[in-house]
Formats: structure tokens, sequence, C-alpha cells
């Protein structure tokens, strides 16, 4: 089975509150965004990595400074998710060339470099079998849902679950589902696939595959790797 | 208007992997619980304090050793929260005495130390209008609904919230409501109101509010203390 990953690391950091884009922040002396593209190559995918244009210089020096040893494609991210992940697409389309059947592709978040090897191995050997596999995690948080006239309910929590990534498809699938127009109910790629008609396939997730999104979230994860053997 | 809050903080810390229960552990040099307790009794509440029966000495230790200056009221945790919360509103309703109409009871998890003060006001301003008030933040996860037949379907996030605490009410009509037995179905006070016949308000909560459940998590508390000005 040939392996494609599409890490998409389009963020600008600004929510971050940091001058340094939060993909490249530090995590144990390496930026959070080599340990993510580190993880899919040592499963054996080709990368290809979507990454604003302005950044991509930054990435290049940092690639030489620490001596990164995985060669991936860089591709330049769109104005949504929803874009960069088509321009990830692309890519990978002209990689397998001819032989997109029997391809499978992994959308993953840069700023999730926890995923756990067996989660990418076990997302890549179920779409083979199903044609999608999506990692999910349970809900801590009590939820509630608001009605059309305003008013909320409790959802019941053990019917819910919270979607993380790698979301990892058949390249043929995802290729035709994506060639749609942008909707606002795209929240990841399973929703893309699911309004192309394809039903989801779901996996379970590691907890501690965190996105990187808030300043404290560093410090969890530098505390997770501390205390892991897998990661 | 009598304001009443009874802080819940019946965990054992086993989740936490560390010796201490969490609701201990320092933040800012002083333990956690006592920031929350500050919180509440600062807005000129009475505080009532539910603590497993074994953390209660510990508890009375630290008040002497940091000179914490707020009184509360200690009472012994139950089996669950629900009883723990049970165990509360009898506390409150012998303070209270005759004169429960008219007063207004917040409930909050003891790990939720960085509550904001508006939160607090506006949760007690708005129970005494509208009988309830539970402040909710929006949902940063793709959520999935597990459907019967075992598969699943996208939620639209923009329909949904995360539920925190203070969650507070009007104290007769939250006596009432756990005047029932423990469901499956309860996952906090407002799902307890609901299933009483209570429609349930909803307030703006503060994102940084957060439940310190993991060990990144103080990390995460230390770093939103150091940048606010509020807390």
């Amino acid at each position: 089975m040939e392996k494609y990953a599409i890490i998409v690391a389009g963020g600008s950091g600004t929510r971050f509150g940091a001058a340094m884009p939060k993909q490249f922040l530090p995590l144990a002396g390496l930026p959070v965004l080599m340990h993510t593209v580190r993880k899919f190559a040592r499963c054996g995918a080709q990368v290809v990595l979507v990454l604003p244009r302005a950044q991509q210089e930054l990435w290049r020096e940092l690639c030489a400074e620490h001596g990164f040893e995985v060669e991936c494609e860089v591709v330049s991210g769109g104005g949504s998710r929803f874009e960069s992940v088509k321009n990830g697409l692309r890519a990978v389309a002209s990689l397998a060339g001819d032989h997109t059947a029997g391809c499978m592709v992994a959308v993953h978040d840069g700023v999730r470099p926890l995923v756990s090897p067996q989660v990418i191995e076990r997302a890549y050997a179920d779409a083979a079998i199903h044609g999608s596999a999506v990692p999910v995690v349970a809900v801590t948080d009590s939820i509630r849902h608001i009605e059309p006239d305003g008013s909320s309910r409790a959802m019941r929590r053990d019917e819910l679950v919270a979607v993380q990534t790698p979301q990892t498809f058949a390249l043929d699938a995802l290729l035709a589902a994506y060639n749609v127009e942008l909707s606002p109910l795209f929240t990841d790629d399973a929703s893309v696939m699911e309004a192309a008609g394809h039903s989801i396939h779901l996996i379970e997730g590691n907890h501690d595959n965190i996105k990187i999104t808030h300043p404290g979230d560093l410090a969890i994860a530098e505390n997770i790797l501390k205390n892991a053997t897998t990661c």
C-alpha cells in the first residue's frame, strides 16, 4: 500500500500570542512541525507539507539548523483549511501519478505532534479496508445543543466523540470529495467525505494527541513527552 | 440577594498522577482550591466546601500554613458528584434557614480556579432574573454523534456549546430538583434542573476557566495567571 500524508500547518500563530508561528516553536528542543513530519515518515508515508508561502524560507532554515533528515514536498497553503488540503491533494496526486488506486492519504494537523505511531498505522490499515479511518476520543465537557428557537438542551455525552487527526482515506475518494465548493459545514475532512456520500469509519485516537493552540499547550506537550515511551 | 456557593472538590487526584489531590497543588504559590474559594468569597458569597472526609485534615493544615482568611463551611463529599452536591445543598439550606426564597446558589468545580469575577457576578445576577445561569463557551473540536446503529455523523459545531461552572440557580428550585434519584444522564447541575422541567439560561463563560484535570493543566493555569489582570 502506498501511503501519503498531508500535514497542514496553515496557522499564522496570531492566536498563540507568540512572534513565531506555533508550529515552529521548540518542543523538547525540536520545532513542533518536525516532530509531526517525522512521525509520518517513520511510518513509511511520503509527506506533503502545506505551509504558508511566507513561512517556507524559515522552514528551510530550521531544517538546515536542525539537520532535519526527512525529505518532504512543501506546497503553499490556501486561504482556508479546505483550500490548503486541496493544494496538498494536488501535490499527492502528482506524486502518485497514474497509480492512485490503492493509495491511502492521511490528513493531519501540523500542530498535533503527539499522535502515536499506533494510531497512524491503524489509520492507514483501516482506511485500506473501510475507505476511511478517523480517530476519535471521548468528550470530557458537558455539551449542550442550541435549538433553532435559542433554547438549549443537554446532550448525552456517551453519544458524542471529539474528532482528531490523522483523518485517513482512500486517495481516489478524497480527491473526488474535495472537488466541491467550500461549505461552512466543512470543519474537517470527514465532513467533506460525508457530504460526498461516504460513511465514516471511526478508530480510537490517543488522548495525548492534543492540538497545540494555546500558550500552555506546549508545556502540556513537554510533560507528555517526558512521561511517554512511544511518542 | 443572599448568595451561596457550593464548591465541589471531590477528586482523589488519581487521574492526575500526583500524590497530592490536584485541588491542593500549588498554583502561583497557593493551593488551587484556595484560589477558587476566594473568588466566590470576594463576590460576597457564603462558601460551602465539599471535600472528601480523608482530605479535611489536610485542608485545615493548609489553611493554617497559608493564613487563609476565608471562612467556609466544610462538608463531606459523597460517592458521586451528584451526592456531593446534595450534601452541599443540605448545608446551604441549613445556613439559609427559613429564608431560602430569593437566595441564589452557585455550584462550582473546585479545580476551576480561573473563573472570572465578571462571570460569577453575571451568574448570580442572571439566575435572580431567569432562575438559572450556566456559563458556556464555544466548542473547538469537531464533534461527531454516534447513532443507535453505530454509525456516526458530523454535528454542526455552531449549534454546540461546552458547559462550565459556576452553574447558578434559585436555591429553592435547585433543592427541589435534587430531590430525585441519580440518573446516568446527570452530567452537571443543569441536566438535573432540566430533568425537573426547568429551561436553562446560558451566559458567556470565560475561556480561561479551565478545569485542572491533567498534569499539564497547572502549567497552563500558571501561564494564564501570569498574563491576566482580572484573575
